[in-house]
């Protein structure tokens, strides 16, 4: 997953499957590390789904799309990862990713994100340009 | 569904629910009418859905996601729907959807798109302000 395009978006958004089967959407930002993206919400929009029960996918299957919209349709683009998510609570991937997090978002830096971490490992990545 | 953010937006992301189980998820233009959107695709990129069987969603269950962002994380804001889908491959809905459609986005004036048109009954919205 070495696309420029994709390692320099700011923002992508992450599509699970809810308990009951329907599709749920939120957007999310992200550092890559390889095949494997980990994935940080700002601190307040995290605790709407947190509320909502929806933080942490039930179902591994993960779908995440990067877009790029302009006026000039010749000029689209987007780029999407299939892969399984992976909740991460604490430990030594953790501590990279939130690195990771901080290194691309200097928003992090002044505060760091709490709570459980996101890691899918991406199996599927399919680009489309106009 | 009058939020002026979401009938301004130019561009929105939609996931459905693939046979599978996966979440599917694509970015789309799209016109509102009410509690109902529909949903067109620039040409080309239709083709690589369709291409994929994926165009005609088979759950009709579908969440849409407009979002806003910028690096000021207090000023981010999304919008989410969640519907269902119907799928318009002919008939006078259609051709009031692609009206819509044509009005919002001059890109359609030169090159009207063709094939079926998704509508969305919204039945929830909720939103989000950093």
């Amino acid at each position: 997953m070495q696309d420029s395009r994709l390692t320099a978006a700011r923002v992508a958004r992450l599509a699970t499957t809810d308990p009951d089967g329907r599709p749920h959407l939120v957007p999310i930002v992200f550092a890559l590390d390889g095949d494997t993206l980990y994935s940080g919400r700002p601190q307040a929009q995290a605790l709407v789904d947190a509320t909502a029960h929806r933080e942490r996918p039930r179902a591994p299957d993960v779908t995440i799309l990067v877009d790029h919209y302009e006026e000039d349709w010749d000029r689209l683009w987007w780029i999407r990862l299939r892969g399984r998510a992976r909740v991460l609570d604490h430990g030594e991937e953790r501590e990279h990713a939130l690195a990771l997090l901080q290194e691309k978002y200097p928003q992090y830096r002044a505060e760091p994100p709490d709570g459980p971490v996101l890691a899918v490992d991406a199996t599927e990545m399919l680009e489309w340009t106009g």
